[in-house]
């Protein structure tokens, strides 16, 4: 995924700070406004068929949670910009897919940028998609890079008034959909704990060449996990530590805690690393243990067959007067020659635990 | 362990912050309850049937330790937080039996959540169990997952004024209890410590594949206790740093010795780590070692039987005029050429040390 | 590369400091000078032939960008050094083409050094240019090592009035020049990133000891870039905390977007660096999974035809009265005896999962 | 070593804090007590039959370096904490011989404890042994595990008048008691390094299994002396910082020294170990050699022997009408065409080098 | 090296602090002294016969540089420490040669003791050379283990007046000799880089065991390297952040300038490292290869001829009847059976990609 995208990272090149250019997969579908506006006592959700009837909507005397599904129409994000007065950077940053998670603080309003992990495809490759957050006062954009339903139990249980929210600033909501995009790494996570138990398994039965690309598969699904949740560390730090004034004390400490996830995530990553390069060793040790079966299978046949191979030569020449050829029993003394030789071999296989 | 465990931290993705949602393995028995309350003249201990009788016996004119074993009965654990009024995050801690060891200071209590290392079982699995305390001016809340005798000798000390904790207040008690948790652990470092100098001992005669998944358990104890033991030392050096206000001078003193504790304990894994990968080259090396023997066994079994194989094909030929043939000595002559070709390779190969 | 031009840097030892010596390859062509002068309203640009008509032109109440294509001539540096009070130092590093990146602040001035990633040839060898500049309150002076367009599209935006940089000061054109230095390093991951997935696909396909080869070139090239960008993030970091007077607190911000893009890459370089190394593990099991495959065959050979070849040669023996000799289905009994033999010796290997 | 005595750590779980459990080798001889009083014009030593003794001779006019060999008898150890007032954790660290070096203060007394690295016995393990010092204002007791000269030559210089320690207070004295302990780091570095040099000639020569053994046993000696030498650095360090107030101006200069010599002695190990993962490498490679060179005897036996069997086959065949078998020169020609055979494998493997 | 001096680290064991024993290589040869007084107007320079004549020529009104060759005559190290009033334990520093580079600051005076690398012998040992400085108000003392030309550059160049030091204090001339060091130390990491860039080569074509030493040789090389420059970062550091006063702003510049070059040294230092470990993988990679080449040809040859011997093994056979030994074209048959195996064994190799 990283390298098809990473391609598009260049087209910014050369082109002045502040130009909008949607990086990230191409998408024709129109993008999806929708507006929440809520306070303690009440909460409406519309749909909005663009920005004009979006603006018309905002109501600085509620919370408005403005969310936008794709990224990809340029002259939307611009709109949107200008409506709330986003410096030309943060909109560079969330139409750019490619972006790096972090947290910035702009006086008026912060920026949270986020990647969220999605289901893991038969290929093991991990669907990640970004999100972006602008939270104002009163209002908090969110944008997605496609249509998703991440947030749908967040919306209804703030319609259905049982969320905190509703008596709380955006710094909270900001917070509860952190929270969701977090603890929605630990889907991920345990699938690949998952896949990795079944590697597991399958690598003391069975260790064809594919196991090995399996176990890298698997070190580049951490990786990915990885780099989205690493900077979020540093993101969420900032956040507890009220780096923007918009944050409320009563609200650092929730973010406190999605730092704890972060770090327990982080922490679980490196064990699965770990157990991983354990697999590798296991792998190798595997490979060479089999490459001694059939050695010592080789060595054992040669032992054995070669004394006596030419034991049945030595009688087989045309020597005058050799004298077992004549001897009574001469064709019983060579069998018992060649089981002796077998014996006595087997035996010293035996001492040496080859056998 | 982990692996299923894990699974069910998903559960609480898309729940409100706050819920509390049992994490671990699942229970039935009731849970069990507790309260030990004592000054320096007197100490009283009492079962409680639930959480009402033991809110009558609390009385704020002594220290008042409230144990409660089984953390799967959500609504008694909420209780106690309605009654001590403890932040819904800390309940939620509380409950979640994957929770990373942490220090979490709340002005009027603080809280501390960690690991208490169990036994081994035959598997090398180690039994983990988690331990939270909640403590104010004068309570301790300790929380476990499952019934256990941990603090006995704790509890039994001060029933019997033996105990410095009779003199002192509730952080000296929490100090208490942390020590014995951290002392435990040596119980288990000594048990893989050993097991290792088994391992040790046994790799040196005898290299099946499975010392190899012995060495990789090892390593995965000794992770799991680094996971209980790592976390930690960041909370008890929160403690030793008097981060709440609610521990004493006298009592800092105390919190530094685990701390000491604690870095010796995880110097110790690493040392042990170092040892383990060590053990992985001798590993390594034997097979290789044994591959190279095997092969010396064929080589020098080839080399020494192909020369005389082929000189008694010579003389199986049915050429007409073969000297040799018709010579009175030729059986022999023969049997000397083999012989010397014999005694020459063997010196060869004690000359190259392969013998 | 490194290798021949670290050989230059020798040249300098016993040398005083700040003699002017130029590091590099060596070039005859001249030096290629040019002015854009520029204020809000109007823009002009100018070749110069040398130093003098160079001070001639520069204006005071404009932005002056000048720009000196070739370090060799070290007698214009040190003219030029002269003219806008420049430390001897600062000259030194300018002509030293394997200076490090960093970031100096002279009060007056400004110092900033990098490297600008070119393409990457045939062999694998990245071609790396140092860029300088002088950043002073109304002049901006840029040193390449050779002529090169890479500022091209930033002179013809600023001569047309698009950028952003008619309007601020030298600080911001610092800016949009080390940006467009950093967007270029986009180039080089992408293209290292592209070649990396086609050795991947390559060392499933083949494993002679080229590939081994190209995934040490790779890590070479990696290295090389990740010694361009990495001392620059400390340099950078040094603008975005404006540690000169001369940077304003809007341009601050904008570098801080290039820190997060140097970071962007450093990252990147880094995940390569682990996809090597695990191409490198892909790569030695892959040898020894094809000598198992050798090995395997051999063993299978030789068991196979040692015991048959044994009976042949038994049959071939001289001694009298070998029964089956006479027998009137010897000759039948023989192949069946070496039929039977064969077909046991399949199935063994069949079960043995060798075959 | 630690595998044993660790066991005897896990003595103290459970029993509370500031309880003294002697932890090492246990030992029946009577601990040794012994008093060196001086000031800058006299000085006398007294051997001491017991605490009391001890106590009754101790005279606040002079500098008391009281040394106590042997710290099995808990009794006398308590008697010395009551009378000089110790904190009962410092107690608890001098008797427990497996405690981790540490710098401590205490307002009226610092602490400090290591370890002294003794001889390195025959099968490569070192003995290691505890000495912990107590500094007061005008006393210092020193605790040996056992009776040792190691402060021989500093008890000499004091009595002769001819140290430095004399004239200064008993800080000086702990510079120089720390001083003697640190230089003996010297012999045991010293002596590890002439052994791994001997090992590095040895494997040059020949690899058997235990050669990686001692390669083995190396690396612990070294963890070993790390262990001793990593945490005094941070203990030293706090000295030269002077944070305990008894440490004088004057003497912190010579704590940074010792600081010195430390980083000297950690780099050092750390050098050796890096020499030691060199000789692991030659040791594997030297294995694969040696194994390749088995295999190349096996291939150009085989590669030679064979054909000539063969042919030698060929002509044993009982087919009638072979024309070579009556032919005159037959034995000659079956001559010719094997030597032929053989040396045009000779020149073969000649240019592929294998000869 | 390191070996053999270090074993006479410990002859300092047991002696009091600042007792003077030369550690390096013993010498018999006379020290050389010189000194040299210049001020911006003249300069002068004298050789001395002894300490005596010395301190007769140096003139306060003056800069004084002395300059001693040679560190063996502990008694003139001494007198010069009286004369200057040295610190004791810098004057032990100055006599041990195995001393770890760094600065120390005495209000007075600073003390910088450092590493000047010399030339690559035959057999890939360097020569280093400690180099001390002591630099007061208006003396700068160096000291040398033995006589050589390093300064011999600085020195004409203060007598005919070029150089800036003339102008002046001492804290820039001791710049200029460290520069001098540092600027050293690019030769020897050239010298390394080159014999690196051969090694590459030849470690291509040609992998016996001697290659494998080399490589851990010029691990060796850089490691030497590193422990001279490594510590001096931070000693250089220290004069950088000027920790001594007698340091002024304008030579603090140039200090800037050489942890500039160290950094730069360092850096290539490790990538040169990481250069040798891909060699290294390289020369495993090509021994496995190698091994495999081995292994096909004999499983090649013996899978040619088993099959061709074991028929002319059977048309050998007494059997009575077999049809075969008296047909007709019997010969023929026998040769287009061995003809057609062997064809069928080489389309099997071909097809392996064997051949």
């Amino acid at each position: 995924m990283s390298e098809t995208s990473n391609t598009k990272l260049s087209k910014k090149s050369g082109l002045p700070p502040g130009s909008l250019v949607h990086i990230g997969k191409s998408r024709s579908e129109k993008i999806d406004i929708s507006l929440l506006k809520y306070n303690s006592e009440t909460a409406e959700f519309h749909n909005c068929a663009d920005i004009m009837e979006l603006n018309s909507l905002v109501d600085k005397n509620y919370m408005n949670w403005i969310n936008i599904n794709g990224i990809h129409e340029i002259e939307s994000i611009e709109q949107i910009g200008k409506e709330f007065n986003i410096h030309p950077l943060v909109l560079e940053d969330i139409v750019n897919a490619e972006q790096r998670p972090k947290f910035e603080d702009y006086d008026d309003y912060f920026f949270v940028t986020l990647k969220a992990s999605g289901s893991i495809s038969v290929k093991n490759i991990m669907d990640v998609q970004q999100i972006s957050f602008i939270v104002g006062k009163n209002y908090l954009i969110s944008f997605h890079e496609n249509k998703n339903e991440l947030f749908q139990k967040n919306i209804e249980r703030i319609l259905n008034g049982k969320s905190k929210a509703r008596k709380n600033g955006c710094d909270f909501l900001a917070y509860l959909l952190i929270d969701t995009v977090v603890d929605n790494y630990y889907f991920a996570l345990e699938e690949i704990e998952d896949k990795i138990e079944i590697l597991e398994e399958k690598i003391l039965k069975d260790t064809t060449g594919k196991t090995l690309q399996e176990i890298q598969k698997m070190k580049r699904l951490l990786v990915m996990l990885l780099k989205a949740v690493f900077p979020l560390r540093e993101a969420v730090s900032k956040l507890e530590r009220k780096e923007s004034e918009l944050i409320q004390d009563s609200s650092a400490i929730f973010f406190r805690d999605i730092y704890d996830h972060i770090i327990h995530i982080i922490e679980s990553v490196e064990s699965q690393r770990d157990i991983l390069s354990g697999l590798m060793d296991v792998y190798m040790s595997n490979t060479s243990n089999r490459m001694n079966a059939v050695m010592k299978v080789l060595a054992i046949i040669a032992t054995i067959f070669m004394p006596i191979t030419f034991f049945a030569g030595v009688y087989g020449m045309n020597i005058e007067n050799i004298p077992e050829l004549k001897w009574q029993y001469g064709y019983l003394f060579f069998w018992s020659v060649c089981i002796a030789s077998v014996v006595l071999m087997l035996i010293y296989f035996k001492r040496r635990k080859w056998l």
